[in-house]
Order: C-alpha cells, then structure tokens, then sequence
C-alpha cells in the first residue's frame, strides 16, 4: 500500500460513485463533490436517460466491489433486437450465444445503490449541492457554489478526479492548458424519451427479454424494459428537415406521424402527445481529448474524457471500465501518480477512440440495417463462424459487448471481419449454404489469413 | 447593389485587411478593429513568420483588388524544393513546369501593404489597439478594451466578420452556442525561427530562387528567402524526447546537434545560438469547425475557421480564397444575408477541411520523403504523364498550388492518381522506362478508369 491521499472527485455520477469505493479500497479518503442534490432524495431529470444496457465490461466493474450479483437480480436481461416494421411485424435476432445478454437497469437506481454502498464507508464523504465553477489546476485549487448557502467555497484538491461528465469542468480547465486537443462534434440528431406504461394486468406491453428497434432508415425509435413493467423509449430524430423535431409542432403532426411510422407502438403510448411535447429533446455528443491528466494533481475519467453516443450501449460501460484498468495498474503501483497518470491515459486513449467510433457506426446500423433481411442472414452466418471457429471468430458486436478485449482490438478485428464476410456472403442466400463445400473453403483461407493478422495484432495489444 | 451595411470586421491581419477592400468595394461601410498597435509603427513579432509562401490562389485574390502585380515585384519566386542532405549535397526538384512558382513574400510587408491601400478609403477605418473581450452574438453586442486609454468601450456590431485568426476570439462566442462542433489538434511538434543574413557581398547566401529543405527523417529545417538577402529559417522539431527542443538546453547541445545536422547550414548562421534561445518555441495546430455563420449576425473567416499548419504553404492562400469565393457569391446576390453565410459556409467546409489534411500529410512529405531517390524519381514520372496528358493529370501539389481547382477535388484526386502511381511505379528504375511499352499501356487503360471516375466527381464540384 502507498501513501493515503486525500482525493477528491467531482461528480457523484455512475463512475465518480463507482471511483469512489475502488479508492477507499485502497486506502484513500475520498471526498465527492456533486452538482445536484442527493437523487436518492429528489427526483430529478425526467425525460432524460432513465435506462441504461449494462453488459461485461461493466459487470466486471461491479464484481470488483461485491455487488455484480445484486444489480443483475434488479435489471432485465434482453437476449436480442426486436425489430418492429412499419406494419407492426416482429423480427428478433438474438445478441450472442445462447446465455448472451445484455441487462436493461435504472440509471438512477444504479446510481442510488452505488451511493448507498459507499456512503457508510468512513473514507468516503458526499457533499452534495456542490457545483463547480473554477479550477486552478496549477494551484490545485478549486472554487465552488455551495447551492443550500448561495456562498462560494475554496477547496485545496491534494487529488482531483474528474469524474464529472461530457460536459466536465475539470476538462474545461484542462482545455486551457497549452497545446490541448479537444474535439467536440454533434450530430445532426436529438433524442427524446417517450413512455410505454404497463399493461393492464401489470406486466410488459410488449416482449420483456428484448431491446425494440422500430428502425426507419435514417430515423429510429428504440424501448428499453424497466422493472416496474413500463418501457422507455426514445425516439432519435433529425433537428431539422421534412421529418423532424422541427416539422413536428402539433399533436396532429405528431398522431399523423407515429401513425405513418410506428402504428404498433400508439395503443401502448397513452401519454404520447404530453411526453413528446414535455420532454426536452437531448443533443448527441462525441467528446475527444488528450491528455487526460495534469501533472500528478488531476485525472478525468468516464464521459470526462470521452462521452460517446448511446447507440452501442457502452457509455457506462467504458467508464466501468476505466475503472477496472485503473484499478489493475494500482496492483503494482510504484508511488509515482504523475507516471500512473500518464500510463493509465496513453492505455485507454486507443480504446475511447475506438468506442466512440463504433458508436456512431452503430447508429446506422441501428436506425438502417437491421431492416435489411439480408443483414439478419449476415448475422445468422457470423453466428454459425463463431460455432465452428470460436477461438479464431467473435462476432464485433459479442466482441464489445460480451468480452473484455481492448475496443481498440475489436474494432480493428472486426473491420478484417468485415471483409471476410464480404467475400463470404457472395456465396450466401440461405443459412443453409453455409454448408457448401466453396464457401467452407473459402472460410478456412481467409481464417487462415486472418490469424496471421490477428497473430501480428495480438502483440500490440 | 444591396442595401449598404455598417461591417465590423475583427482584425486587421492579412485576411481581415484585404476583406475590406472587396467589401467596401461592394459600397458597404467598414470599421477594422484590431488588438495590436499599427504595425506599420511599431515593431512586431520577431521571431514568428517573418515571411509566407503565396501561390495562385493568394494572387488571384490579390488580382481583385488590382495589387496582383505590384506583390509579385517584391515577392521572390521559388521555382523548387532544394533538398541539402547531412552532408551538404544538394539536389533540386522543381515544383511544377516551366514558369510555375510559389513566392516568398512578407507577412508584415504584405499586411502593411493591404493596409496602405485600404487606410485612404473613406469607407474603411482602421481602430488599433482593440482587443475583443466577449462578444453577445444574439444582442450583436461587443466589448473591447482600447489599450491606448485603457477603457472598456462597448459596440454595436450590425454585421461581423471574424478575421481574427486561429485563437479567434468570435468564434469563442460562436463555440458557446448550441451543438456547436468544434476541434483543436496540436502537432507534437513545434518550430523556432532561425536566420541566415545575408552574404557578405549583399546578396543572397544560398541559391535565391528555392524552398530550402533540411529533410532529416521526423523532423526538418526550412529557408525561404527574403528580399534583402537573409533568408529566414524555420526548425520543425518534436517538443520531447531524444532529440527535441526538450534535450537541447545549452550552447553546445546546439552546437553539436547543428554539427551533426544541418552541418552546411552552420558557417552561414553566425547567431544560431542568440536566435535559437531568444526566440519563442511555435505551436502547430489545425482548427476545425462548424458552423462559421450565426444568423445574419456574424461570420467567421480565414484562420478563424480553418487554422491549419504550415506545411503546403496555403494558409493564407486559402483565406484570400475565402474572399474570392465570398465575393463571386456577392455578384448573385438577392439581399439575403443569412442564407448567403449559410451558402458560403456549406461550400467552403469541404475545402477547409482538406486542405487542413493535406497540409498535415505534407509534413511527412517534406521532412521524410524529398530525402528518398525514389520519392524523386515518382515526381519525375508524374512530370512526365502531366506532359503527355495534360488535361488529364494535375499532379496533387500542382492542384493545389497553381490551380483554383476546389481542396476537396484535389485531394480526392490525389488520392486516385497516388493509387495509380503506385502500379506505375512497379515498372519503373529510371525516367527513362516512362516510354517503355508497358508502362505506356498501363497508363493509358488506369486514365481511363480515372476520367470516369473524375466525369463523376466534377458533377459533385
């Protein structure tokens, strides 16, 4: 064990939480410094983000800190898509292997359960109503808005993380360090939550073990399960355009348009018309930077350093994940912070580009493909190369989501994928022909190939 | 002519000055304000870009405002690369044909220059020593501070241009608003500027009419010459590592690292050392972003929107062509301002952007490549297939350096045509298998695949 520190973390979010308890762990005193007031206490934030998809990476998080069994008994596994056409006809296609899914939780009850767990802990002070509103990183000093008082606060940060989200403020006072590269890019998308409330009888409107896409070619809605037998669906939509946030001003717009676009899901909306018009439409945001730390003093973490966009599910995750690497490079930490900083930054920075990447990739294949029979045969295909070849074929989708493989890795594998399966599927009509002596034969050359790559790649990871 | 408009372009810089000719040319009012003292009083900026390379689409802009030929007399073409290697060898490339050369002008003469023309317009007012501190966009309210008396003065701005370069202080403004995209992306490598005076009998101490290029692997040095026999050089070098302006803290570490180096370059450097510890260290960055206009209200241009690094020599040509293309969108023009901004924009972006990525890929040209005998002999060819089939090969530097053909084509083509000389070069030792039969084929049956592909792209442009 090295020296105790007096740590800070601003931001009492799903990572900084989470941060907090691998910490203590540790041996360090931890302080958390939190915007808004308790959640467990306040509702808060309705309309935005209310389910999250909690899959490997951040279940690993969870077993770190004794609580992965305890979260699972609360979240609901969905095996798979649940396509919804424009006549109400279901396809579904499972995620994984048989066993695979990923789990539909309550942002804020995760939240609440991670707060109730670390707030017992000696080590571990929240301070809520706290909002930060300066930084001086050099003098590692930080000003904040006490919220109950209205008074301003000094605070000295021996350690700072970051922990406080895409639109951070210990990032906003890194940005004004030299030579700093940030990006920050939108797209041309918004999303707003909608809700399907439960039936009758209390149960699911709809197939509970599932993620629904209604996809729509350049739009999409999409309902995830919650405990209390509801959906939440968000609806992601142009800002502008024929068919967009914009066109739509009346309830009329709106009936017409659902009923165009997603007949199925109107009986099951009630609160259609008030959701849609009271709910704020949220912005799409990737967010880059380098580096993440300064000096010994500070280090972001989570959406921080690399808020992604929803559509592959890993926001959390990756911020999880963060903490697991973290937490693996402390096993054999030496003292010197600055140099952990710098290790810890350089490791991760591959794998946030990469997810955020895949993330904006996904949403078309989300809001697109996923229409596409010929994409679900694909699919079908890649399930049955993974069967035969399990140790040489991981499907991308299994490989960021049911493994935990660098996100740097898996989008360079699954790009040779790609290109295999484009030779592959010239041969492919029917599942069936899968069978086909040609096409076994051109697998196991291009299997052959590809192991050479991966063989190559495998050293740099 | 359109209703004649009060403009406020923020500063006076290459860009900004020759803005407001072409505007008050169009009959509107123009007011220039600018942080630094008249620069034409008052010495500025030793060490930092004393001089440019300006090419056609700098001169085209310059041919609008009738000073095309008086820059061209105080300008000094330079017909090549002249590569030195460690040992003092030199080897000359041309840049395009016979005729066709970039010029090395002053940055402070030029801008003076434009000054000089535009002070005696009654329309045009220069204001020095006014730094824009925060600007409402929505209000068209700016605040400055006038250095000279050192109040805060407040203006109405009733349309504005941002010409206030790559720390552009509207676009801040325009970054606070919603969704906005933006990046800044740093080089790991900064530059100090050096000088060789002028020999002893005035003249100049290397070959006048060339690009000197010190092409050492990752990092290089250049000279571009000055009309009064000096020339003035510019060391690209990593900010850390092994050797880098980090390893070099003393005299000798200079000394020694020259002598190794850039030992041809020592004799004619009698204050290396002085110029090298005095002068600041530069930083590398390319902005990016969108978009430039909001509403009616405001524009951004130049630097303030594209900010890109040095290494094609078309930063400041790229911002004269911003106010080519402005102007030629001026001539159709029906009153509306806004949607002119939000035309103007659409159309530019694609360009900014390459060329952006071009400058950054030029670097690795420069430093690393024009060293290669074999990189050498590929522009050789590539002269040679310009010659044979001139309306059907522009060599990519060509494109962009002695055409207005738009970034986004030539790099596009560009790449098609690097594809292309890669086959060819297969067959290839010396210039002289050009004529073999083989390559002659294989040149014919690669054009035309490219004409169908260019038939295509030029509908897009």
């Amino acid at each position: 064990m090295t020296e105790r520190k007096n740590i800070t973390i601003m931001g009492a979010g799903l990572v900084g939480s989470l941060l907090s308890l691998y910490l203590a762990k540790r041996g360090h005193k931890v302080d958390i410094y939190e915007r808004r007031p308790d959640m467990r206490k306040i509702l808060l934030d309705g309309g935005r983000s209310i389910n999250l998809a909690l899959s490997d990476r951040g279940f690993k998080a969870l077993r770190g800190i004794g609580i992965e069994e305890a979260v699972r008994k609360v979240a609901i596994p969905m095996h798979g898509r649940m396509m919804h056409d424009e006549q109400g006809n279901l396809t579904f296609q499972p995620y994984g292997k048989e066993g695979q899914s990923i789990y539909s939780v309550s942002r804020a009850g995760l939240n609440a359960a991670l707060m109730d767990l670390s707030e017992p802990n000696p080590d571990i002070t929240y301070h809520f109503n706290r909002q930060l509103l300066d930084l001086d990183l050099r003098q590692s000093k930080a000003t904040l808005r006490n919220h109950e008082t209205g008074e301003l606060e000094e605070l000295h940060t021996e350690m700072l993380f970051g922990a406080d989200g895409a639109f951070s403020m210990v990032r906003n006072a890194m940005q004004k360090t030299e030579r700093y590269n940030y990006s920050q890019s939108y797209l041309e998308y918004g999303y707003k939550e909608l809700t399907i409330p439960p039936a009758e009888d209390g149960g699911w409107a709809l197939e509970k073990n599932a993620l629904h896409i209604w996809p729509r070619g350049n739009y999409m809605m999409i309902a995830l399960p919650n405990i209390d037998g509801s959906f939440t669906c968000t609806l992601f939509f142009p800002y502008e355009g024929e068919l967009s946030f914009e066109s739509i001003k009346t309830d009329d717009d709106l009936l017409n348009f659902f009923l165009q676009t997603f007949p199925d899901a109107i009986p099951l909306m009630p609160d259609l018309a008030e959701d849609y018009f009271s709910n704020p439409i949220g912005s799409l945001v990737t967010v880059k930077c380098f580096p993440w730390s300064f000096e010994d003093k500070a280090l972001l973490i989570g959406d921080a350093c690399h808020a992604v966009v929803p559509f592959y599910g890993q926001g959390m995750n990756a911020g999880f994940e963060d903490i697991t690497v973290l937490d693996q490079m402390l096993d054999t930490f030496d003292g010197d912070w600055e140099s952990l900083f710098k290790k810890f930054e350089r490791r991760r920075k591959p794998d946030a580009d990469a997810i955020a990447d895949l993330a904006v990739m996904n949403f078309i294949e989300m809001r697109d493909k996923v229409a596409d029979p010929r994409f679900l045969l694909r699919k079908k295909i890649e399930g049955r190369i993974n069967q035969q070849y399990p140790d040489k074929w991981i499907p991308l989708y299994s490989m960021v989501t049911f493994t935990d493989l660098p996100y740097s890795y898996a989008l360079e594998t699954g790009r040779e994928q790609d290109k295999i399966m484009k030779k592959v599927m010239k041969h492919i009509k029917a599942v069936e022909d899968y069978d086909k002596p040609e096409v076994q034969k051109l697998l196991e050359k291009q299997l052959v190939k590809k192991e050479k790559l991966k063989g190559y790649q495998a050293e740099k990871v």
